[in-house]
């Protein structure tokens, strides 16, 4: 039986004041910390355990990863941090306040930008400060991978080649798998392990901090899945993040 | 001009303890942490940045490099762990006092066991728990790789082929190297980067938490090194490293 846990990062600065974060590389609050710590001592006490783990290159991510191994006392695994794990890029609406552009352009607007598939947010010029190809951490990347926005379908697009050439295999040599990464990273991989509709996979809503485990055969194809822990608290924290994008009343 | 940066790790809760420590995963005690913060703070501020950073499996390296990326906002470069960059391992010596070793074998013996370049301290037997064959983390080392005990040029013989199969060519290739790691990994880099005699080598003590840096020529020939900050407190870190082994008065 194999066993793939996928972890949303906890809370950050940006989440709390709820806007479009995308590539920003904010730091986790001091909420999305504890429930970074909760999740490792969650995974410890169900008897879970790593050989590897995968994050993105932003540090909500990585410091969510650092805090469950170090839980785990597992700081001593092969850590690989990969750009096709970030966050969707959000285009021209990176640092915008989610409720401030919700009353601008409408709830119904920022939910299409946010939760349809294959529908472009505006994008960035490469003029702007915000364009990845600025960022050192990102010197790699040709031009037609940086990008300048990104609907879900892109996300999914330059997610899958690090699933088919990296991490798939990885699983099939019999690895223990941890994958630490962002709402629409992980919402790109469980579309297409549980071969989710384009229509459907926009309205899943991952939580933050509560490992998803994943049951898979041989062949990677999904058995079942389910959150760890008191499942009254997935269904509260599914929620919290279904209700990020309204506006504030 | 190659800048190659070394960084011993912080105080441990074992050194403050004064304890043969090797391979065993203790962490960074409260001053060790602090250590660590400040040279990610000294390196921000004297301007370095860096491609890749090298550690050991061991948690006092781990943690060290982790706040150390941390405070140089570069937590998203890849970060090798390599059982080749752990401490020199201390044989049957680990876990014991050094001060009560001392007054049990005498100063000389331990500074023997301690500093001599090719006597090993007594093996441990297969069956004993500090045996590395027991821990998953080297699961994927031959039995000729696993130590029982190690003289620094033990070290030197298990640090070298990580040197020159992995971190001179990526260095060559570029990219900005750090490392952080333990006093005998990095005694036994510095031994080959400056051909330093295996009888002058015993009685060179780098300090804990201040990086080091060499400046090296395009065949990774050393042309000079010096360490970050202020000098009296690095001539003070290593004076109070000499005076570890000694028993307590």
């Amino acid at each position: 039986m194999i066993k793939l846990v996928l972890l949303r990062h906890g809370e950050s600065d940006w989440n709390k004041q709820n806007r479009f974060t995308g590539w920003t590389d904010v730091d986790l609050s001091e909420k999305g910390i504890e429930e970074a710590k909760r999740a490792g001592e969650l995974l410890k006490k169900e008897g879970f355990t790593f050989d590897i783990a995968y994050t993105s290159v932003l540090k909500r991510a990585i410091r969510t990863l650092w805090l469950t191994l170090d839980g785990m006392d597992l700081m001593w695994i092969p850590v690989v941090r990969n750009w096709r794990l970030n966050e969707r890029h959000y285009g021209a609406l990176q640092g915008l306040n989610k409720a401030e552009t919700a009353a601008k352009f409408g709830d119904e607007q920022v939910l299409i930008w946010r939760r349809s598939y294959d529908i472009q947010p505006p994008k960035l010029e490469k003029s702007d400060e915000r364009y990845p190809g600025h960022d050192p951490r990102y010197a790699d990347l040709t031009e037609e991978e940086l990008p300048l926005t990104e609907c879900l379908k892109d996300t999914v697009a330059r997610f899958l080649p690090l699933w088919h050439e990296t991490i798939a295999p990885v699983i099939k040599s019999g690895k223990k798998v941890l994958i630490a990464a962002h709402g629409n990273s992980l919402r790109a991989l469980v579309k297409y392990l549980d071969n989710i509709p384009d229509e459907e996979i926009v309205s899943l809503n991952i939580p933050t901090g509560i490992p998803l485990v994943y049951e898979l055969d041989d062949d990677l194809k999904p058995i079942r899945h389910y959150y760890l822990g008191d499942q009254a608290a997935v269904e509260a924290a599914m929620q919290a993040v279904a209700n990020q994008g309204k506006a504030k009343k």
